[in-house]
C-alpha cells in the first residue's frame, strides 16, 4: 500500500469516524465508521487502500455486514468477484460452517458448499473493524476448509487492545488505522 | 438502463443464480445469489445495470445486509458515498427508526440521525430481493424523514408473486430481473 493512498485514508477515518461514549455499554467507546462510507470522498479513499492491501486477490471475501460493504466495493475496483461470508442460518444447504466463541456466547458462519469453485482461489479477507479476531478467524478457516489459500485480511480499524492480531495468525491482517 | 446493459445482467443472474427446493421452509423455491456475485462477471455486470438505473444519485442507502453488498458496488461505480440501512440495535444513538410487519411478527431499520446530512440528498435505494416489499418502504420511510429526496429503489430480483411494488408505492422499484 503507498504512503499516499494509506495517509489520504487515514486523513478521512479521522476526520469523519463518530466516537461515541458508552455504547454498546458503560465504558465503551464505540466508533461508527457509518459516516466515513456514507461520505463519497471517504469511500472511494478506504476502498482505494483496501484495494492495494488486496491487489492479488482472485477473489474477495466480506464478512457479514458491514464487510459486505467494504469487500463488494473492493472487488468492484480490483475487477473480481465478492463471496459473502454470512452469519448462519442464511444459506441453503449444503454450506461449510465455523463456530466460535465470543466474549459471552458463540456464533456462526457460513459458506456455500457448493456452485462456487473455491479450491486454488488466492482470496483476501475485508471487514470492517478488528476487535477480538475471532470472525475474521473463523471465516480464514471456512476458506481454507473450502481450499482456498487465504492471502490476509484487511479492515478499516484495527483495536489494538483487544489482539486480535493474535488471534487470526499467522494469516496476516493489514489495517488503514488503529484505535 | 440500456437493453445491451440490462441483457447482459440478466444472462449472468439466470446462469449463475442457485434454486434450491423446499428452503427457508418446505414448499419454497429459494433463490440465491451468492454465486452470481462472487463471480466476476456476475458482480460486475449487475452492478453496472443497477448503476445505469441510480445514474443521478448523490447517495447510495443499502439495506443490511445484502444489500450493503450491491449497495457500495453501485456507490463505488457511481463515486457516490453508500449509507448502510441498518437493523435495529447496531447503531449508536442518536438514530431514526421505523418498524415495519413482517409476515410473522416486526422488524427494525435504522439509520443515524447525527453526524451524516441527508436532508436534500438525491438518494436511490439498493437491495438484492425486492419480496413483501415492507423492508424497501420501510427504509424509503426513513430516509424521507431525514429529509432526503429519495428518487427509487434498484433491486436484482422481484418476487412477483408477493406484490411487494405496491407496498413499496409510490416509490418507483427497477429490478434486473423478475421470478
Amino acid at each position: 500500500m503507498s504512503a499516499r493512498t494509506l495517509g489520504a485514508a487515514r486523513a478521512l477515518i479521522g476526520e469523519l469516524t463518530r466516537e461515541v461514549d458508552d455504547f454498546p455499554e458503560p465504558g465503551v467507546q464505540f466508533k461508527d465508521l457509518t459516516p466515513v462510507l456514507a461520505d463519497r470522498r471517504g469511500l472511494a479513499a478506504v476502498t482505494a487502500a483496501l484495494a492495494e492491501v488486496a491487489a492479488d486477490a482472485d477473489l474477495i471475501a466480506g464478512i457479514d455486514a458491514r464487510g459486505f460493504l467494504l469487500g463488494a466495493a473492493v472487488a468492484t475496483r480490483l475487477d473480481v468477484g465478492m463471496l459473502a461470508v454470512r452469519k448462519g442460518g442464511k444459506l441453503p444447504p449444503p454450506v461449510l460452517r465455523q463456530e466460535y466463541l465470543l466474549e459471552y456466547g458463540s456464533a456462526v458462519l457460513e459458506i456455500p458448499a457448493a456452485g462456487i469453485e473455491l479450491a486454488g482461489r488466492r482470496v483476501w479477507i475485508i471487514d470492517d473493524v478488528l476487535a477480538t479476531g475471532g470472525t475474521v478467524a473463523a471465516a480464514g478457516a471456512l476458506l481454507t476448509e473450502a481450499g482456498a489459500a487465504v492471502a490476509g485480511a484487511g479492515v478499516v480499524l484495527e483495536l489494538a487492545a483487544l489482539d486480535g492480531r493474535a488471534r487470526v495468525a499467522p494469516l496476516p491482517v493489514t489495517s488503514l488505522s488503529v484505535a
